[in-house]
């Protein structure tokens, strides 16, 4: 089969096999689809990103010939891959502009990747790619504006438009999480101060909760975890509530109703029918977010708009990532056609 | 000549002849064009929305009538109607939901007036008319992404995306004018509070220079205008700053700024690459709000953002709402097919 070929039937049925690749700061996450999103191969590895781009292609690389092993189907009957990048991208070009998890900036993965593999290769943020997953099969389906919020060590957001991803002319955007809430706020990692991540994510929650720990208001914590934020995370937060540390609680709530209170201020502008909550606090504490998240909604949505949208946890947890990826290069091979590959 | 081939013809090339009609608030804007938006007769009429919808539709086919006439252009060779409304509105319904500044509600415009005249017709939000128009024939030509704000008596906000207006499942939105800038801030005319419009618009930097005046501070000002509201008009403003009332340009700046830091926001969320600047006081006084407009997002935009998108003031002017209605009735028109026509 010549692979031109191929790749461009495979945009008119639902047949084909598909990459999804969820390329994470800590870890990579890939799964081999067929065309009805079931699982034919599935890969993890530790990312590594300190050891540079070169070994980091290398290693994707490397996943993908894997999965393929696997499945015992060969790489060229592979329909397209999709990728999802922590960091900004240029979609179009299917560029790495910089991703500070990774330490790595200005890869052209696009590019190298459909030479190596000789099928059309889709890069999209993983947020977006996690949002479009949950577009595809969970919890965001059928919707026509899905507005999502990922908080967990930082902020993500993404939108799905019209059965696409929202974005910029030459980058991905919706970085809900860098609205600044507090001018004279804390430091934020963008560079600015008084971002809605610097005082609403899990790292900035999980400081707070240390210092109360500190000053021992927090006693079931302080045990599991001590005052070390590397050892606070959202499973950590989740189980000290549990046990009756009610200032933990109380240090969630208040971070869950400043996202809330972004979030209304979003609804007002973007209107959009879904709103997916997920990332590792809402896992965690869904009941937690969703409560405060709709309360703040209810009581600053403007009255015309507050009948028209469901607040919504997401469902496929780390699988969004990678069936997002994968339904993005699907979509962009059927939208466009296959794009032009190397000879 | 049977109308439904015409209108769907008509969307397939670039000739036929389009209404694009801008109800305002006060008075009726009606232009008839023919396909390359070369005017062929153009109607005004005050809008005395308190005489009722009833009344008002009558005042609407009324022009739509007079318009032909005097192009001596049969009704029906008229291939399609788009109409700009002040207020939320169902857009696929062409519905308007409620226009305070007419006192209507829940009129189904649409049916009416595709019923009375035989062609399709296209209802959208005034504000989405007048960017659509800026992106067919304006500033925003050629954008993928064209974010509109438009500060006058209130402050109207709205989006084009890859080519067409941007709205939630049942209703416009980008009501860019209730980002709520202080939560204690003064009462808004949505009924919440502290809304930008609530300390930006017109009205509300009019209130300030009034107080101002009464204080002795704008000597300009109070000679031509008094301390009442209603004579304060973007214009005598712009009077006002140019024979030299420090204050008052003060107190436009500070607004602006403010207009600027809410932009800020929503550039790091949607990163359009194209942001129009229009509306009274923009008219009035392009200069300031340019500048301070483009300083804020400067300083406050994600430094990755910064090079991606151009700010420019609106080109025009009143034209605008009847250029984007008229096209957005093609555009509606050529992408969906003729709608469904009464029999």
């Amino acid at each position: 089969m010549n692979l031109r070929e191929g790749a461009g039937s495979m945009a008119n049925d639902a047949a084909g096999s598909w990459i999804g690749f969820d390329l994470g700061g800590t870890k990579m996450h890939a799964v081999l689809f067929d065309g009805q999103y079931q699982v034919l191969a599935r890969r993890r590895k530790k990312t590594r990103g300190h050891e540079g781009a070169d070994a980091g292609v290398e290693r994707i690389c490397g996943i993908i010939e894997k999965l393929c092993d696997e499945a015992k189907l060969p790489l060229k009957s592979v329909a397209g891959i999709g990728i999802g990048i922590p960091g900004p991208i240029d979609m179009e070009a299917g560029r790495i502009l910089g991703a500070p998890n990774l330490g790595w900036s200005d890869v052209p993965l696009k590019a190298i990747l459909e030479k190596r593999f000789g099928c059309p290769v889709a890069v999209c943020n993983d947020v977006d790619a996690g949002l479009f997953g949950e577009y595809t099969a969970g919890a965001a389906a059928g919707s026509r504006t899905a507005l999502g919020v990922f908080p967990g060590t930082g902020i993500g957001g993404g939108m799905v438009y019209e059965g696409r991803i929202y974005r910029g002319k030459h980058a991905s955007c919706l970085e809900i999480g860098h609205t600044v809430v507090d001018p004279n706020g804390p430091p934020c990692g963008c560079g600015r101060r008084g971002c809605l991540e610097a005082v609403a994510s899990r790292l900035a929650i999980s400081a707070e909760i240390a210092k109360a720990a500190y000053r021992g208001q927090a006693k079931h914590l302080i045990r599991v975890a001590g005052t070390d934020l590397a050892n606070i995370r959202s499973g950590t937060l989740a189980e000290a509530i549990a046990a009756g540390d009610e200032i933990v609680e109380e240090i969630v709530r208040i971070g869950a109703r400043r996202l809330g209170i972004v979030l209304a201020g979003y609804v007002n502008v973007l209107l959009p029918d879904c709103i997916i909550l997920g990332g590792g606090l809402v896992e965690a504490l869904p009941g937690i977010y969703l409560d405060e998240i709709q309360n703040e909604l209810k009581n600053r949505v403007m009255p015309a708009y507050t009948e028209q949208f469901e607040v919504k946890v997401a469902e496929l947890g780390d699988n969004a990532g990678v069936i997002g990826a994968a339904a993005w290069a699907r979509h962009q091979l059927s939208s466009t056609g296959p794009t032009t590959l190397p000879a």
